[in-house]
């Protein structure tokens, strides 16, 4: 059961996009697996992967295509299905993520390298290929501009909610659509990257800007979440700007990319704190919100210190107020000279940790009502700069264990 | 319920140091919680303890009366409480681990340099200073050279079952003892030191040996052992020569170390061992063997990995040979240009992964009669280089959050 408000939005149709599913079977019956996205002629199309060193197949041919010449008269597709992650697999793998990436080019009329494919599911088994080829007709006959939650429904593997967002944003007083799916429940600690996502806008935007805004949402986004620190060999996350929304070109210089950069992060954030409120097992959803650091960096290392403790997640599962736990994570984070007397924590709002030690003033009563809340902040005051960073994560439950023992099986 | 053989087994007196405990009621009525240990005048002291920043109060007074000029003509005493752990407590931690010092030094008439204070359990609760200092008494009352085992009782927190290893070894056709205690089944990840352990000998060390090797056992002991990840603010672990059994003094340069050093490794590798065998819910005992390692470094980030990935450990519980989630994890320890296709993984003595991809000879009967095992090693070649290492760990079960969710509750 996912946490606190998952619902998809209204999902804004982005000129230039258009989407196709089907059931191609790869692993499950009944359910539409294979999901082909259309971006029309002359989009700017960005991307950012994995940095596991075992990057599935598709990772690495759709990584090749991206940094191809591209055929601006010609359109792109993007092929993804579930079912299976298509990684370690070793020659093969890569044999059969070109072959769908031709196959798909040879219906659509384009060239393979306007193809790029995405897997997600199993590591370690050969993909059903014929299955996979089998399902790229129906697919295409398929797309719509209005099949946006289609698609988020497509791509989910243990996720239990399809996750979108989707808003109008306005530049020099016209109004363009940027609309995004994401999936992924666990295996989630993506590094420089994100489990799979979709973002698409009509504003005409460069290919260089298009990749320098992605850059920086996902560092605000998907480079900020940790369901189980586990980092995922097929973490990819997509960003197109088709541009049909009118208007001239906007490229780095142009003073409206900040307002296009404030949209993707909105919509960034929002697919990334729906993954977490989906994680596998979540009963809560956490915000680590550290201030008061050196540094970013040493922000993030011990938000994500606590956000990764297995023995606070138990904790906030148990809804403990439990806060030696927190000063341990911080403690084992490794910061360089790291003065525990400096430090301050807080549950919600109840200061519990003042000085390094126990806050005189603090009640167990007022702990455990913090924790009892579905969505908790802990706030740490590291008390040494001005720096600041969160991450968000959720509780460690029984659940967490029962999914993971289960699933494949 | 611990896994496999953690059996006490028979602990040789160590000549020069005597054991007292008592039940001192720091939190749970009916047991003995504080342990005190005398080592003979002149004996040989070495520890090494946790880096967690917010090390705790006996931890930063132990290191440096253990520093300090010492009083060859008087006794040390080591005093050990559970129940608290005297951290994030502040200046009245810091005064309270003294004053224990203090009084133990009035009672047993030595200086209160002397005396080493060591605390496990709740983090963040003020020690009750009474209760524990009225405890000294009977402890020191109770000292004796046969008492390990309640030493062994004496140290215990949430582990189900008390720890030791004693061994005799000879040097020179003298034979010498070693003995050994440890506690933790939880907040186990130490880093460069250990959870609680004592161990001592009567062979006679100079005080440079018995640090150096103390310092060379720990990293093949209890720095390789994981069970959660996290690195608890009160680590400690010490070594004593009390130089008893006879003979001459042996220092750094004398080839008989080298016996001294593999007899502690033993005693140290099973005093770790069982912490893992003993961790919290723990339904399996892992060994994670890296080789084919460039350097030792690579071998251990990457054993680590593979023994805190979540995904590992829930698959381990649910017998599932999950082999992709391995893959995931030596993929994402960021080893600098790592070729996947030079990577073996081995279940037991299955060969499941072969360069990188499923072993075509291999099959999921293999891999779930190999993972229905209580004992499981899951061996990595990197094949890039000769170096090894290994880690051990545990499974992740119900259990384990049941325990961590109940903790302190």
């Amino acid at each position: 059961m996912a946490v606190g408000d998952v619902n998809l939005p209204s999902m804004w149709d982005v000129a230039g996009i258009k989407i196709g599913t089907t059931q191609a079977h790869i692993r499950y019956p009944n359910r539409r697996d294979l999901v082909i996205i259309e971006a029309a002629a002359g989009s700017s199309l960005a991307g950012v992967f994995t940095q596991n060193a075992f990057a599935a197949a598709p990772v690495i041919i759709a990584k090749r295509h991206l940094a191809c010449t591209q055929y601006p008269d010609q359109p792109h597709y993007l092929i993804i299905n579930t079912g299976n992650a298509n990684a370690a697999t070793g020659e093969v793998g890569l044999a059969a993520a070109q072959r769908t990436c031709e196959a798909v080019a040879q219906e659509a009329q384009v060239d393979h390298q306007q193809v790029l494919p995405f897997s997600t599911g199993v590591i370690g088994e050969q993909l059903p290929i014929e299955n996979l080829i089998g399902g790229i007709k129906p697919a295409l006959a398929d797309l719509a501009a209005d099949h946006w939650v289609d698609a988020a429904y497509g791509i989910m593997t243990t996720d239990t909610v399809p996750k979108g967002a989707s808003i109008r944003f306005e530049l020099d007083g016209q109004y363009y659509h940027m609309t995004g799916i994401s999936k992924g429940a666990g295996m989630i600690r993506p590094n420089m990257a994100t489990m799979l996502a979709f973002v698409a806008t009509d504003a005409p935007l460069t290919p260089s800007l298009t990749q320098h805004l992605l850059k920086h949402s996902v560092e605000r986004s998907f480079n900020r979440i940790t369901i189980d620190g586990d980092t995922s060999t097929n973490d990819a996350c997509l960003f197109i700007a088709t541009g049909q929304g009118g208007g001239a070109c906007i490229d780095l210089q142009d003073s409206r990319s900040s307002i296009v950069q404030t949209a993707l992060d909105e919509v960034m954030q929002r697919l990334a704190e729906l993954i977490v409120r989906d994680g596998e097992g979540a009963t809560k959803f956490i915000t680590v919100q550290v201030e008061g650091g050196a540094t970013t960096e040493e922000c993030c290392a011990v938000a994500y210190s606590i956000a990764e403790s297995p023995l606070i997640k138990t904790a906030l599962f148990a809804s403990d107020p439990n806060w030696g736990r927190i000063i341990m994570a911080i403690g084992k984070a490794r910061i360089k000279d790291l003065d525990p007397y400096t430090v301050h924590v807080w549950l919600g709002d109840v200061l519990i940790c003042k000085n390094g030690g126990a806050n005189p003033d603090y009640t167990e009563n007022q702990g455990a009502a913090a924790m009892a809340q579905k969505e908790i902040t802990i706030r740490v005051d590291l008390g040494r700069g001005q720096a600041c960073d969160t991450v968000y994560t959720c509780d460690f439950s029984y659940d967490y264990v029962k999914i993971n023992a289960d699933y494949r099986s």
